[in-house]
């Protein structure tokens, strides 16, 4: 049996939205700003898609949807663009975002600091979220931006959006959100929180890799980071990737259509793989399940090395992480559970576990079982917790 | 019938590429970048991907091939980079570009302009290519960087590459290529001609639309354009598009296959259009035939606006452009012709014919008894060519 619990890294394309793709490669294969036949032929199915993404997020006929190669390109972009706009030919030299970012804002923001920019990163309390008192307190007259993810990748949790973007709106700082990890697992209403900018990927969603967005309020001012031709309106350049932005749109339709079943039937199987792993002795997860998107899980097992969890249970089949397939190949402790403080020990043996409206109660069912074994075999062979006095705290 | 002659514009995606990609969308769809049979079963199509681009332009293993998700991208890439590198952070003030470049070198250019980038534009002669003399004399001890295409997007002339690497060489000063128009249509060896930076974009030949790649000479530094995680080494941040690197390794292996193909009949029907063209009077072709990639044609006819030959050609069923879909929608003049010096109401008679190895012996014939009577119909409600005197000079 093959079970994908990693949902948070990426996603199966839904087999409706291939279907739709298809005729893209080898049929309709036109470059739409084209004056011919070849190219008006993937008008039809472009407006489709360009109106699935407007109302997945009930951006309004003002706002721009902007279609980038993915949430990275997205986030760097706002961050780049920001800094030329109102920082390098501006009066402002600050940004605040929070510690527990995508490694493309944290290391954009690296990159921003090289170059003069003041950077705040909010801590994160034991919830994994960030307090909207600091977020107050950071910032100042010469503050350009706030850049907060709206859920975290890792622990799921969803962050305080609307409370951001009011406290934003109150100091005329504008606010981008990484909705990356909200999108088909949340409902996402950018008018609703008034948001000024989000960044999407279609892969988190059941869409393709290579595809993403960015939504702009009002279609402000944002100095592109691909300058070129008259593509979107000029904002973004390149040849369109017309079977990508097809995919991306039903991907968002279908995304809202599964929405209950969403918030039902993933919480559903969440909870119950949740709980079945809280009944094993020292075990901890990260934030209240009523805080975060349905799908998510982050737990720390005592003991048990991530990596080595991770190795266990892909003997068997199952596919989980330990954070973020963005920085994993460097095999460090998980930074989020580093940011809302857990002991160094215990930052190595975070195993996080994303279901998706693909995941069946037979795979959980398996992955409970096999999730138990994991550990009693990893614990057996355990340096740290073999030896360890039975009332030892989890450290947190 | 339908026949399609806007293959610089973006081609049909070979469906042997299309076969290979399918399985990455709903079967395959794991994170490269997991710890997990997920992830590490898209490796071995990868590596192999990988592999033939490194093929296909002659990389050697120290250079890399940094994936990109288009051209316009890697264009936009070594343009800031180099500017982050060795101007806003470095003792360089000036970049050399070409009059005819691509857009999106040409609107990263302006858009350093407005940053106090010192940029030169260098003119091209009445062939479309520049003289190698005016880039000797524009290189200063400030110059940073010189990007020069490989072959025009318009005309298909193909560049003094390897002079001008010589000349960038000799004076310290980096050159990159926008090599768009040339892979697939000539063999280009990065080696043989000693590039610093190469740009490609996967969809010019026969691969999918969305994927592209930056050649980067000895693995040099290059500040990112897109920070973030660990992928492609840390130079360029995103979830791997696997569909797409596969088909873009795949596409890039043919277009070698094929090579031959190209110079050969793709070439011999490109001339026999061009030749049937030629014979009606008053027309034009920019640059010498055996100068040119084997595929383009950029003809001007005297008297019959560009735009209302593609809209009559298309109601034949037979796609064309007036120059670079990607500046297309503005409906302007074509801006090499202006570039090579002719005349105002000339500019507007451009005409661009662009081949594949998809074309047959069929569509040509189709073609040129269309183009015929095409110009025959404009040219009889033409206001400008009717009354003209019949040894009217073309004005170039």
């Amino acid at each position: 049996m093959r079970v994908y619990l990693d949902n948070n890294a990426t996603t199966i394309v839904d087999p409706t939205v291939k279907e739709l793709m298809d005729p893209f490669f080898c049929q309709m294969y036109g470059n739409p700003n084209s004056l011919h036949q070849f190219g008006s032929e993937t008008h039809p199915a472009l407006r489709v898609a360009m109106d699935q993404l407007y109302k997945g997020i009930n951006a309004s006929d003002n706002d721009d949807i902007i279609v980038t190669s993915c949430a990275t390109e997205s986030n760097n972009w706002v961050l780049k663009g920001i800094y030329f706009d109102k920082i390098k030919n501006g009066d402002k030299d600050h940004i605040i975002t929070s510690s527990v970012e995508h490694p493309s804002i944290i290391a954009a923001c690296k990159f921003l600091e090289s170059q003069g920019v003041r950077v705040t990163y909010l801590p994160v309390n034991s919830e994994g979220v960030i307090e909207t008192e600091d977020l107050k307190n950071a910032i100042d007259d010469k503050t350009a931006l706030v850049s907060i993810m709206w859920a975290n990748n890792e622990t799921g949790m969803v962050f305080p959006v609307k409370e951001i973007a009011e406290i934003c709106k109150e100091n005329g700082v504008l606010f981008h959100s990484d909705g990356v990890q909200a999108i088909g697992k949340i409902k996402v209403d950018v008018q609703e929180v008034g948001v000024d900018f989000l960044s999407f990927s279609a892969h988190k969603f059941h869409g393709p890799k290579g595809v993403g967005g960015l939504y702009i309020k009002n279609s402000s001012e944002l100095t592109p980071l691909l300058h070129g031709g008259e593509h979107m309106g000029g904002r973004r350049s390149g040849t369109l990737n017309v079977a990508g932005i097809v995919g991306m749109g039903k991907a968002m339709e279908l995304a809202d259509r599964y929405m209950d079943y969403e918030y039902k039937e993933v919480r559903r199987l969440r909870d119950k793989l949740e709980d079945a792993i809280l009944k094993i002795p020292d075990t901890f997860v990260v934030g209240k399940k009523e805080h975060r998107v349905p799908n998510t899980i982050l737990v720390s097992i005592k003991g048990v090395e991530g990596e080595g969890m991770l190795w266990d249970l892909n003997r068997y089949g199952i596919a989980a992480s330990t954070g973020s397939a963005c920085a994993s190949e460097d095999l460090e402790s998980n930074p989020v559970m580093e940011a809302i403080g857990a002991e160094a020990d215990l930052a190595h043996t975070a195993l996080r576990l994303s279901l998706s409206r693909f995941t069946t109660e037979e795979e959980i069912d398996y992955a409970i079982e096999h999730i138990k074994q994991a550990v009693e075999r990893l614990r057996a062979i355990s340096s740290t917790y073999s030896y360890a006095p039975k009332d030892h705290k989890s450290g947190l």
